[in-house]
Order: C-alpha cells, then sequence, then structure tokens
C-alpha cells in the first residue's frame, strides 16, 4: 500500500551517521560553559552569519515560557537571527514578568558580545518550572560560551543542553547536488515532555543550503508533523518545546530541492525517534502505524489515541501479546472510523480481523514478534492510500518511581 | 460563584447509606450463582416488572462487545424489558458474530424461565476481552440464579459483578413525598477501564417510582455527565461499560421530580466516586473543579484533560504540590481559554495566578493541603457561572505492576 510518509532517501547517497559525528555547518558556530550545574556545561551559545533564514515551531502549553514568548515575537520581526542561547536547568516558565525581563537580560548580554540587538538572539530554556533564572551565574556564562564558539561543537552543544538525558542527540545527513556537497546536522534532548526532571524537548537543525525563509518553514512545518509531534512518551506536552531550523545559505542553492527537504526530514525523524528511545523509565520502541484512513490525519489521530492508552505501553514492556488490550486501544481510537474490515499485526503477525481475533492468529508467533526492541503495531482500516506513523516508547514503574518521589514506596 | 452542579441534596430527608445496606425496590429480584469462578458467585439474574421503564447508556468503544450491541438494540425496542442477566469473568467482546450467539443463546434460557422472549433480556458481560463465553458453564448457573430471585439480594449482586473490584460498590438515597416513601438503590463494578483485570464499569440503579422512559432516559443522559463520565482511572475505556436505570413505576409517581432526579444524581455520584477510590492502585482521590469558563463543556473539558496527566496523578501519589507539574497540565488542557487570570489552588492554598508563582504561595502550606486522602484542585479561569468536577485516582507503580505481568521486574 502506498504511505504518504516521506520515504526513506536512500538516492543520492544520503547516509545516517553514528551519533559521535556531528559535522559543522558552514555559518554557525556554538560554545558551551558551566555555570550553575557542577559537573558539566549548562549554557550553550550559538552563532549564526548574517542573512541565515531561521524559522521555528514551538509548544501549544497555553503556559508557554518566557523564552517561547520572545522566540515567537523575534521570528517575526524580518531583522535576521544572529544568534541563540540555551540554558539547561531552569525553564524560566511560570516566571510572569520577571521571566520575560531575565530572558532579555541575558539576550542583551549575548548581543553585545555578538556585536547585535537583544532582538535578534533567540533565548532557548529548559529545566524546572516556576523557578527564577539564576541570572548572576548565567551572566559569567555567556561571556565563556562565546570565546569558546566554533564550528565543530555541534557534540558538544548536544551534551550541554542535556537534562535528564541519558545520552546526547544528534542527527546529520549529506548530498550531493551538482558538484556540491550539502550538509544537515542536528541535535535535540528530551526523555519526558516535562519537569521536574526537566524534560523538555528542544531540537535545533542546520543546513548550510540557501532556502528562502518562507519555503523553510513550510517544510519546518510538514516536517514536524510526521516527527517531533508524531512521538510521546507521556502525552504530557512541556511549557518550553522548542524546535528551530536554519538554513545558512553558505553553500548557496540546493537544487535537489526534495532530496534537501527529505534530508533535514531524516534527521529531525531520527532525533525524534532518540528521544522517545531515551524516554522516562523505557526499554522500547513502539512504533504504531494506522493506514487506509479517510485522511492522513484521521490515520496520525488514531495512532496517536492508541499510543496515549497506558494498558498498550504497559504491555509492550511486559513483552505481553494482549489482544483483548489492543482491541480495546484501537476501538477507543477508533472515533467516527468503522472496524469491520480493520486487520491488525504485530510486525507481521495477524492478530485481529474486524471484531474478532485474526482466523489465523497465533498466540505463540505474536508473542515473539512483541519481544524485541521494537514493536510494531500495525492497524489497516481499508483500502484508501492514507497512513501515518506515531512512536512511542513502553511504560515501564521506572517512569513512576522518577517522578513519584517515593511515591512508589509509600504503600 | 454558583454552580451548575446539581447541588448536595440535604433537604427532604435524602441520606447516603453506608455500604452494607442496599434497600429492596419494590419490582425488582436478583438472583446469583457461582458457575466458572472458583471462589465466588459470578452470574447474576435480575427480574423486573412489568411496564417499568428501562434505560442505558453504553461505552463509546467502536469494539463494544457483543451483549452492549444487543442490549442497545432491545432497549430501542417498545417490548418491556424483564430481566438482566450479567456475567463476571468473559467480557464477550471481540467475539464476532460467535460472541453475538453465546449472548442471544443465554438470554433465550432466562427468558424461557421467566416467560419473556429473549428480546425482554439484556445480556451483560464483564471480564476477559476477546475470549468465547463458557457458554455450557453458564447455562447451569441461569437456572440456579432463577431459583434464587429475590427482592433482598441488591448486595450479593455487587459482589457477584465484580472482578478486580476489592469491595462491593452499593449506594441508595430515600425520598418522601405526599406522605409516600420512594427509594432509589445501585450497585456498580469498575476499578479500571479494561482487561486484562477484568475491569469493566457496570452500574445499575433502580428506583420504586414512576418515570416516562423518556424522562427517564433524560435524567440519565444529565446525571451520566457528571458522574460515570467525570471519572477516569486510566483513560482507558472499556469495551463493556454499561449503566442501566430502570424505574419500576410499583410506588406510582412522585411529584418531588427534582428530588428524585437528584437522589439518582446521587447514587451515581456515589457509585462513580467508589469506582474511582477502588481505582487500581490508587491511593488517594484526586477531585479536579473548574471553574468560570466559557461553558459547562469548556470547564469539564479541561478538568478531563488535567486528569489525564500521569505526571500529576503520580505527584498526587507522591503528596507532592509540584506546582510546575500543575501549570504545565493546565497550560495543556487550557486549549483556547485564556489563563491571563487563572487562579489555581490545592484545597484552600491558592498556587498560581496567571502565568506565574501565587504572591501567597507557601511551600509548606501546599504540601499540607496534598497530604490527605482527597486532594482538590480547583482552576477558577474567570467570572462565568459555570463549572465542572472530574474525579480520578492517583497512579502509582502498584497499576503498572498489576498490568505489566513481570514488565516492572524485567529491568
Amino acid at each position: 500500500m502506498p504511505k504518504i510518509m516521506p520515504p526513506p532517501c536512500n538516492n543520492m547517497g544520503l547516509k545516517f551517521s553514528p551519533p559521535e559525528q556531528a559535522p559543522a555547518i558552514d555559518g554557525i558556530h556554538l560554545g558551551c560553559a558551566q555555570t550553575v550545574n557542577q559537573t558539566r556545561d549548562d549554557l550553550t551559545a550559538i552563532s549564526i552569519s548574517a542573512n541565515a533564514a531561521v524559522v521555528g515551531v514551538f509548544t501549544r502549553n497555553q503556559f508557554a515560557a518566557a523564552p517561547v514568548l520572545l522566540c515567537r515575537k523575534r521570528l517575526q520581526r524580518n531583522d535576521g537571527i544572529r544568534g541563540i542561547l540555551i540554558n539547561a536547568g531552569t525553564a524560566n516558565a511560570g516566571t510572569g514578568r520577571q521571566g520575560l525581563r531575565d530572558a532579555e537580560k541575558m539576550c542583551s548580554i549575548y548581543a553585545a558580545l555578538l556585536g547585535c540587538r537583544a532582538y535578534n538572539i533567540l533565548p532557548v530554556s529548559t529545566g524546572v518550572i516556576m523557578e527564577r533564572m539564576p541570572i548572576l551565574q548565567y551572566t559569567a556564562g555567556i561571556k565563556k560560551s562565546f570565546q569558546k564558539l566554533a564550528a565543530d561543537n555541534w557534540f558538544s552543544a548536544a551534551r550541554a543542553i542535556m537534562t535528564s538525558d541519558t545520552m546526547p542527540k544528534v542527527a546529520h545527513e549529506t548530498i550531493f547536488c551538482e558538484g556540491k556537497k550539502f550538509t544537515v546536522t542536528g541535535i535535540a534532548k528530551g526523555t519526558a515532555m516535562i519537569y521536574p526532571n526537566m524534560a523538555t524537548m528542544l531540537a535545533f537543525v542546520a543546513t548550510d543550503a540557501a532556502v528562502p525563509k518562507r519555503q523553510l518553514s513550510a517544510w519546518q512545518r510538514a516536517v514536524t508533523k510526521d516527527t517531533f509531534n508524531a512521538i510521546s512518551v507521556d502525552g504530557d506536552t512541556s511549557t518550553n518545546d522548542s524546535f528551530i531550523l536554519i538554513a545558512t545559505g553558505k553553500k548557496g542553492e540546493c537544487r535537489a530541492k526534495n532530496e534537501l527537504r527529505k534530508a533535514i526530514f531524516n534527521v529531525c525523524a531520527r532525533l525524534a525517534e532518540s528521544i522517545v528511545k531515551d524516554g522516562e523509565g523505557a526499554n522500547k520502541l513502539l512504533k504504531i502505524v494506522v493506514s487506509g484512513g479517510a485522511s492522513y490525519d484521521a490515520c496520525m489521530q488514531m495512532a496517536r489515541a492508541i499510543a496515549l492508552s497506558p494498558l498498550v505501553k504497559i504491555a509492550v514492556a511486559a513483552n505481553s501479546a494482549d489482544v483483548g488490550r489492543f482491541l480495546m486501544a484501537i476501538g477507543n481510537a477508533a472515533k467516527n472510523h468503522t472496524l469491520a474490515q480493520a486487520l491488525v499485526k504485530i510486525g507481521d503477525v495477524p492478530i485481529i480481523k474486524g471484531n474478532d481475533l485474526h482466523p489465523r492468529y497465533n498466540a505463540d508467533l505474536a508473542a515473539r514478534a512483541m519481544s524485541g526492541d521494537e514493536v510494531v503495531l500495525s492497524i489497516n482500516l481499508g483500502d484508501s492510500p492514507f497512513a501515518a506513523t506515531f512512536k512511542t516508547c513502553d511504560l515501564t514503574d521506572r517512569y513512576i518511581m522518577k517522578f513519584g518521589i517515593g511515591g512508589g514506596a509509600q504503600k
């Protein structure tokens, strides 16, 4: 069945790098410094060459953090963005007007060093919600970060933006077009959607190709739908989620536009998947594929709803091919879809057909299909060409232990 | 602030009974028998006098169980309902056409004993999904249940419909009007929304007052909104949820219509609350009250969304007045509400005002307000007269242990 998801880019030399590689992007420099954190860098400065196109998508949480409010405003101006300043440890969310003043103050300091205006800087924060920024400690760190700005610091930055992450998240792709090489490099962080263990999702992706801002923004919205907006750890959405996409243009125009867009998609897809894999308490990745629905959005909505079922996520943790639980979750997620022809599989093993066990259901095969690190639950609703994939992780008691602060031990 | 929730009925002698009392309803007889379960009764027969009004609301799960499909059809007929047959242990969901045949077969057997037609019987099932009904074992049980039919068996029935419940759920109210006494008695079961531990929500409520079917149905829809549809344990909805409301009319018309409606409401509210309190792994009750929104539905939608946040439920388990987590969940649930004037309290303790800590926020007082068996999180959005309350329980690692079948022990 044809899918409308962008296909994997295996033509034109596309290649996914192991995480320790993070090639430089012409026009982007990054520097990190240690400020509040006792053990590692926690402040990251990024500088962006003049005339780069910079676009962003942000959390839909109505209590969006102060830095998110400033980013939204600054990205609407036509003045170029020249820098990004990221702190890990304090979210600067639920901090009222003081939070805006603190974020502006930090941007001013960094802008003075870069020789631009505060509104040319995007502030980004992740960490504890409803605590004031330790602004004095950060102030000294901004200068240190500035002094360390270098092109090959992507990997250091991936570490410095971490909070409860257990591994840095890096991805890149390279494409060749008309004898020129273009690169897309990205970093991200996130393990659960939210405080208290400072787990906002952040992503920064850049290319050296030239892409007009309007086009870049359209690509970003489309790519986000299938990557960062198609994952969930716990269904909670942070106050600070930010995804910033930059095209410095230093290598000029890339005429293989479709390939470039796919390279950006692939980098984002890998980063998004690495967030789910690093989800709090997660042992396994669960991919939910819904196909044959009335539209792409309908398929995605159904896949997302299944991914939010705690009983499905717990079944995956337990390697339990619990057909009744899957039936329940699919029936709940279906809303107005008819399920008379629904075909449900775990991996390649059919388990449900319509409102009944599949005639070829085999409990042993189904259990085996549940046992790997990655489980694919696919639901085909009919003959339409639409399909969507949503990724989540299993749910274990470690998630609850992590956030329960002794809650698990009380009984 | 005025609320549109029906006020507590403390006039006209309304009184909530301790759970061991379950007064008979003239026109209703109940009988229980042991069939598949090794330790206790698991099959319940109910007989209903002629000309009673019987109405039902059922799960919205698209994979509704065979008995739910039959109930819907039979309640639309004008022929009266004369009996209900409830089995606990097998849900008869995801069982295709065979499931319908099995349910019809059981109804036929019971109907022959009662002297009516199969379509006068409502079948109700709860238990394991996607397993065939053990029809032979049930067949003998139907006759035994029939032979035990008696008016004072409500409490026995509350036990016999249990699956993973730890306590039977019973409630009743009495009202007096024009020298006549009217009674409302109800039973329910449910601890999580679904299999595998057989945790569908079922409720059966009856009164001896006469209420026209159309009126009873309108009351049922209104009452359900604020009771059985305003609770959640885990956000999953079973394939079998059924709430059946009966007015036998044996005592004639009750002219204190509003009081009768309130009595039905109160019985349902107590039953609903007892389901949340008996939630899998639950230690505490969390009431989320949203007021001042654009409409009742908007308030309820927001309260419901907050109740689905795992991080909020885990905070309640941990007695943690985690203001950042509450801010996050409220910001997510707010959708199109403006939160500029939002006032958030735990119990009587203000914690958040607008997008900031409340000026009188006191961490010790907030922690104390989290420490009881019942926690009330209230969010006032503005000056409108609308308000809604949604009830849920805390989320502990016991929930995951219960359904994870060793999943928690794997790491």
